[in-house]
């Protein structure tokens, strides 16, 4: 897509062109903002930071979903039919990737459009394919400022996907205020045993496939479900997790899902929790860029990586300890 | 015990002096060594790193082993039991403590000594209470220093006690070659559920007071655990973990531990897991210790300081976007 873009040379555009853009919801700015904001170019990192600041007063009118799940369980369809019902009831639906795995496979999840046939032709609809590469964060980082822009720019549910493996569902769990785990019936113990840290962390679980011969096994799948989410502490937000089961080709069970995810908001809504969860994401985003930023620094320090791998080696090799080491290297980043 | 030491004017040592005591072994010595290392004064650091890059040779000869439990399953006596029949078959223990909970309770485990009774007063063993205040580095940094020195010294045994309450434990597995986890027959659900981090990390799990009316608890439980191991995947190690049932108070069991011991060090020691494994885990200390020392200077940086509280609440409010805001501050300290 940017590929796309880039064979006509692109005309520079500026902060208040940008503001006026995103802000208006126009689609191709829109994309543009993302890309600014995902750029590693300092003089765009400038802008960047500027547009931000100025657009975070029309942030935050939105609920923000995370969905993840193993490849295979059927999160596009999912995805489609979920937006689809959403933009049916009037809302905007933004859909929007953290994929750890992009910088290898350039993208290997949302990099076709054809994934989310229906809602890709969604007037009501916007869908980013994942970074590829030149991250400006830690993972998750840019998609957390993408998703900033999507509200200015007027969406109203923000669908943040990500592939089942770790790291990066505790980074959508943060910038997210509703979390759903799609699973599928007959998912081996290897799988399940992988995916209990994430299932803890799951405001809603969701049995998907639930159709033709799978029905049985899927009714099976959603009471051990149930039985392990009762061994989980009770959450912060004082919500009890559920378990849907659905079949996204079908189209059944979906209005479940929505039906749930109206309850949870209400609660947390009422009960403070979603205004100071936010905050504390905020912060927490704030604890992890510093954090990304600093590492960066280091590690990109001409003394530092000259240095750097001949320490690391007598460190493996057990000739210098590890803190003294430690300490040498930054002597050489302080000097 | 520092305590009474600060009493009296203690003289300064210089390198040579803690050089020639730890390697004889001294004990006074040892402990002063220890408490050099976990100073955060940069003038003992500088003597630290010395001290350390000069002893580096003489460490690695030992097995180390990690034991953790939650508060009550009984690891004093466990510890007390295993350390003894370690002495009696000829080696020299130290034993450690890793404690998050140091900071506020001035090292609420092994600050007292006569938690292990016959260990305190056994002459091949030695007991180093957990770092009270002031660490030099994350969880454990300094704990690891101290392995060392206590590898230095001649103890061929080192146990690394932690309390079971996760962050403790991943990095007490990053500097052990063995982990065990310590429970007893019916603790509940939820005890368990917090747990499955912890028991995925063990090679051994011993269910502890597996006596009188408990007997029969013990033999449910140790079957439970089996099942549960079964479902996480397959350790780097290439080893299968066991279950023993033990009885620390009754002495009972202990001589079987010690040969799961035997049997996985032998067993690692043949594949060269346990180089690889001691090489994989210095590098990364040297990461963590690099990411410690950064985040420190960071936020000791005086004029970051000066505009943290303020910029993290305009975050935590909304008004300023994580990603601005952390180059706002890294500016300041890049300056």
């Amino acid at each position: 897509m940017s590929g796309a873009l880039e064979h006509r040379p692109r005309r520079r555009m500026d902060l208040e062109e940008y503001l006026q853009g995103v802000m208006t919801g126009d689609r191709t700015i829109l994309s543009r903002a993302i890309t600014l904001v995902e750029s590693t170019l300092a003089s765009d990192k400038q802008v960047a930071g500027r547009l931000m600041e100025r657009l975070m007063p029309y942030t935050g009118n939105s609920i923000r979903i995370g969905i993840t799940g193993a490849p295979g369980v059927g999160k596009s369809t999912f995805i489609d039919g979920l937006g689809g019902l959403m933009t049916a009831a009037g809302h905007k639906v933004a859909v929007l990737a953290v994929d750890p795995s992009s910088q290898e496979t350039k993208g290997s999840i949302l990099g076709d459009k054809t994934r989310m046939q229906a809602l890709s032709q969604n007037p009501a609809a916007y869908i980013r394919p994942s970074p590829s590469k030149g991250m400006l964060g830690g993972i998750g980082a840019t998609t957390r400022e993408s998703s900033l822009l999507c509200e200015a720019a007027g969406f109203d549910r923000i669908l943040v996907e990500t592939v089942g493996v770790g790291q990066s569902e505790v980074s959508v769990k943060e910038m997210v205020d509703f979390f759903v785990l799609l699973t599928m019936p007959g998912a081996g113990d290897e799988l399940q045993g992988i995916k209990k840290g994430i299932m803890e962390m799951a405001d809603l679980v969701v049995i998907n496939k639930a159709d033709g011969e799978r029905l049985h096994a899927a009714r099976i799948a959603q009471q051990e479900v149930v039985n392990a989410l009762h061994l989980f502490p009770p959450k912060r937000s004082g919500w009890t997790p559920r378990v849907c089961a659905c079949s996204s080709k079908d189209a059944k069970g979906l209005d479940q899902v929505l039906l749930v995810l109206d309850e949870f908001t209400r609660q947390i809504v009422v009960s403070g929790f979603m205004e100071s969860n936010r905050s504390e994401q905020r912060v927490h985003w704030l604890m992890q860029q510093l954090q990304y930023l600093l590492e960066r620094h280091f590690f990109e320090h001409a003394e530092v990586r000259r240095e750097m791998s001949q320490v690391r080696e007598q460190v493996r090799q057990g000739q210098v300890s590890s803190i003294a080491a430690a300490n040498r290297l930054m002597e050489l980043f302080l000097k």
